[in-house]
């Protein structure tokens, strides 16, 4: 029997507590199949809390999620809080949990399911094999940079500054490497070192540590040219890791790819093992409470949470497993339906997926 | 008649001078189709420039080109000048005659040839229709911006700097509402103004003007998500106008969605109607002289200087029929053939599109 893990679970506002009560179902499965253990904390987070708590992020809900061992979150925010002064808007509390808790990375996998090719744009001959993650620096850049107006030569200009040190790209860039390493071993770093001296420091950073990982194959890419290399040999991207703002363009487009961005799940990782499990869809507001949403981007989160914090890679390859077998199966949520009549709804879905679990 | 206009040429290196010819063909045939009147100058630029005069961008040749109605370039560039200081590096000349000839918007159009839509990666049911323009703003953003190494307090640090200024930004939004209006008016300004000050700025300056053009429909995409619906819904874009680096990354995947870089044409433009032409793929070096290269682009460059500069739209439009005709029949040049042994030569592609104009 493996050893207790704490796990922090904010389910948060919209679909979230839905969607995480059927990841929780997974996990309890993964006790029983592999001896796992999990010991379950469940904390306010988002527009719930500024309803209960009177912020985003109670400092009770931090406290719980600095002393596990990964979160778990479902998805915050909704139009009853968006016209909040910014520190009441559940936003500002995913910003503030990300830094709190010293989250550098973020990490989204665009992998395509068989059965679910044709809901991509791409075509199917082109897609086949595509399993590729995305890690994003999520500190800096030009989106944390000094940005301001000042009056200039030709009258009032707007400034953004981007700032990357040495060690922010070193410490993602290691990550990366590590990895690739538990993966096909390739590694694809994003830059325009051509032109920026950010992307310049990134380079030199990368090649200064790419012999510490002789066994992981390496190659620098062009931002503008790997928007092209996505669409035109999207197979071949095994890791890719990039800075803050080409990392939120790119992976999106990495995320069109798949075609079902219900589908897809994300990590946000500090140093060491411990992170924070979300799936990439939000709050879907419309739909709360109807008992339709698709769990599968959490569920799958729950997979990326055993393999990267917990290196149970066993178990993570049991719900992927399950998950692409009930997809097989045919059966659908009603996001990802052709036919909404027979679409099963979160807790079926949940379910199916738990009875498909070996 | 029209007005004799002039035309400076430079064909420049590689395949240049051989798809440029073929452009010149073209022009030719419109003179006697459609009364129009051109008188063409040759000038020396690029790796030819440095070989023969000691300068990329020999002060004739830009005599001519600031003398000239509109500037048609092949292409420059070679493994011969790659390692070449960078005073002597033909893509210094390109950078120098854009500032020279006051040159701040490039403008690229992706649009799918019917009978090419298999060479997209795409599903042709998704490409259908699809017929944009990528208008990027070409001379402020990080990339012109101050860019220097310092000391900070965790090290070492890089730093990059956005900075556009009211001017910069309205001169090519006014482009952009003024070329939408020559298609199917829609603009599509994409920017990151949920986070970045410059695209705050720039989103200013655009819903400001925005009136002025009440027949043209805009919409704010954010530069992340423009990445996926050009992947979701391409027909639907008409005009997208952008700042330097966002343009850089979509015109490229824009390019990629129509599977065929061989074909697509771009213009570089300033004030007034002026504005230099050429194809977007570059010089070819492994080609040149063979006979073999694609003329397409810089045909389809001409159409595009037709409209662009003159408001020569029948004639714009007869090069385009021309060239669809000639693709619909099954010719191909090597690069777009999937028979290369029945592919037709630079000099007879020329000829069959002449010969196909009405
Ligand atoms: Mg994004
Ligand atoms: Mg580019």
């Amino acid at each position: 029997m493996a050893d207790t893990k704490k796990i922090a679970v904010i389910a948060g506002d919209g679909i979230g507590p839905e969607v995480v009560a059927e990841a929780i179902k997974v996990m309890k499965k993964t006790e029983e199949l592999y001896g796992l253990s999990f010991e379950f904390e469940h904390g306010l987070f988002g527009g719930i809390a500024i309803d209960e708590k009177g912020t985003p992020l109670p400092q009770e809900t931090l406290d719980m999620c600095k002393a596990a061992d990964a979160v778990l979150l479902g998805a915050v925010g909704g139009p009853k809080w968006d016209n909040n002064p910014k520190e009441l808007r559940p936003e500002t509390g995913l910003l503030g949990i990300r830094k709190a808790l010293g989250l550098f990375s973020n990490i989204r996998p665009a992998k395509i399911f068989d059965c679910l090719k044709d809901a991509s744009t791409l075509k199917p001959e082109v897609l086949e094999g595509t399993d590729l993650i995305v890690v994003r620096e999520l500190t800096g850049g030009i989106y944390f940079g000094d940005k301001f107006r000042r009056e200039g030569a030709n009258g009032e200009e707007a400034v953004d500054t981007c700032v990357y040190n040495v060690h922010e790209v070193e410490r993602i860039v290691r990550q990366a490497f590590e990895i690739a390493r538990t993966r096909r071993k390739k590694l694809a770093s994003v830059d325009k070192a051509n032109v920026l001296e950010t992307s310049r420091l990134w380079r030199e950073v990368v090649n200064r540590i790419a012999p510490e990982y002789p066994d992981v194959e390496l190659e620098h890419v062009l931002v503008d040219n790997c928007a092209m290399q996505l669409l035109r040999r999207p197979a071949s991207f095994d890791v890719i890791v990039t800075e803050n703002m080409f990392g939120d363009i790119l992976s999106d487009e990495a995320a069109m790819l798949t075609g079902s961005i219900g589908m897809l799940s994300s990590a946000s990782l500090g140093e060491g093992a411990f992170g924070l499990y979300e799936p990439v869809h939000g709050s879907a507001p419309d739909i709360a409470g109807q008992g339709i949403a698709n769990p599968i981007a959490t569920i799958l989160s729950v997979a990326l949470m055993y393999r990267l914090t917990f290196g149970y890679h066993e178990a993570a390859q049991s719900i992927e497993d399950a998950v692409a077998s009930v997809l097989d199966a045919g059966h659908r949520t009603a996001d990802i339906a052709t036919d909404r009549s027979k679409a099963v709804g979160t807790q079926q879905m949940g379910d199916l997926i738990v009875a498909a679990m070996k």
